[in-house]
């Protein structure tokens, strides 16, 4: 109830620094399914991603004097991307730790958005661990990608358009990384319209929260390199959105390489777009689950469009 | 004067059907400029194009009669897609005329939006000389792709969306085919801020308008390959674009391909999205003319996103 509470209030809150995404209807995806297929297009999302919802929502929730001080981050992604951001639109200082090896190209435009950067350590481990406890010593708030509250309900304002968007909706396929994104739509849509089948997917590669939901507890496990680099990585222990995930998702699974590639190469040739691996994830569990999906209306969330070129080269290879 | 009332209404009348697109900041190419560049993002327009305007405006403007009779059109591009939505949208039956060689993809998407098609002929030429013959023949109204007061009236609508979404535009950058596009925007700019800065500009190899207004007349001439695709190829004669172009436009630049090709790749790098030649050539010009452009607000229109696979491998390659 606090969860769907902070989405209806973050609804309303972000709108004048995130946008209203399109849904689009996918003609070659509804044929292949026999049904009715919508692309809800957070690629087209300020920063290329949906997690400029999160991070807008998380540092509106700040107190005056934590706004003044400012926030610290750790990524080299869109996390790191979307906080930038939100702190610029909100004119609130943004320190962003990173590994060595980040590419320029990104760090670049965290800086453009005027974020301090601060380059740390060999791994994301590393530099996250770095600005936790930087956090914790300057007193702080770290930004956490999807273990928080106010980020989780960021994401599930996704849900409130969606439900706007398209009446009757059957199913909704979502990227599942830390758990932030399908956490908060789902925790949305189970309220208003519980009848809609809830699915998570991950690339076999790096699935932590899917085989954690399965052991009934969060696990800690070593993930493989995958182009879904978007969801990949560990789940915090205690996370909150372990409990959330298990509580709203109806059904869970696992996509491989291949199939990933595939999802983002037809993309291009059916839908004219760019996307980043995390949103071909999800466009591979629509194509794996074509036969039991048939006749039915889905929404599918391209999560983000933030792919490099040299992924693109790789996949169009 | 009658142009400016029908861009007037046309931009009340086509909302039902197309899409306010947005316009974008650009860090990467207000960066290289040294100014502030701004895209009109048609490529996330319906259909993935700007020509669904001038399509549904056209259609809008026939007689209760000929809607009802139907259109005929030729075109295996973004006119032919356009026209087909278009006559979806408004329950009108089409034809669309294609030369033998059109890509199965194309016609499919045609097809699924209800569209016949009718093969017939080596090339585009043909095709379209079939088509014409035929609407004279079954007097039914040919849907030009530029040559008609009310196509180039929808595609002014952008020029009323870019007013609206920015102040002080010192320039913009609109690529060059038959002039619908850069003639109906710039019939509405250069009415309502007549100090905007009109510029247009075509691939050298194949820039029959540019070459025609610079020698004061519509010139037959031979258009070579081109990655611009979507403006490539002659202008008809006694086109009601060439002497609305001649009027609107305050300088004309030509690029070569491998600008466009550069202007291309450094879209999908820099702003992680797809844009197919003819959008490529409008960013080429702004590069080129970079000096000039210094310290200015700049709209640069993306009149398109529709890139084939195999032109995005060459264009990688």
């Amino acid at each position: 109830m606090e969860l769907l509470n902070n989405i209806l209030d973050a609804s309303v809150r972000i709108k004048p620094f995130v946008r209203e995404t399109y849904l689009n209807h996918s003609q070659f995806y509804s044929e292949l399914i026999g049904g009715d297929v919508w692309f809800k297009l957070e690629n087209h999302q300020v920063t290329g991603s949906f997690k400029a919802r999160g991070a807008v929502n998380k540092l509106l929730s700040l107190s005056k004097e934590e706004k003044k001080e400012g926030v610290i981050s750790a990524s080299t992604g869109n996390h790191g991307a979307a906080v930038a951001y939100a702190a610029k639109q909100l004119d609130i200082p943004c320190t962003i730790y990173v590994p060595q090896n980040a590419s320029s190209t990104k760090l670049k435009n965290m800086e453009n958005y005027g974020a301090s950067i601060n380059i740390h350590g060999q791994d994301c481990v590393d530099a996250e661990k770095k600005a936790r406890d930087e956090s914790i010593k300057i007193n702080r708030p770290y930004i956490s990608p999807y273990n928080d509250i106010h980020v989780i309900a960021g994401q599930g304002t996704i849900g409130v358009e969606v439900e706007s968007q398209c009446d009757n909706l059957d199913t909704i396929i979502i990227s599942v990384g830390g758990g932030g994104l399908i956490g908060g739509i789902g925790a949305y849509l189970k309220s208003v319209s519980p009848q809609i089948n809830i699915i998570g997917c991950s690339p076999e590669n790096s699935a932590v929260m899917i085989h954690s939901i399965q052991a009934g507890e969060i696990l800690d496990m070593e993930s493989k390199p995958t182009l879904s680099d978007g969801t990949a990585g560990g789940v915090e222990e205690n996370s909150i959105t372990f409990p959330i995930c298990k509580d709203v998702i109806d059904k869970l699974i696992m996509v491989n390489e291949s199939e990933i590639q595939q999802a983002m190469v037809n993309y291009i040739k059916y839908e004219h777009s760019l996307i980043e691996g995390a949103a071909g994830t999800a466009i591979a569990a629509l194509s794996k689950l074509k036969n039991e999906l048939k006749s039915s209306k889905v929404a599918v969330v391209i999560c983000g469009g933030n792919i490099s070129i040299n992924n693109l080269r790789k996949i169009l290879h």
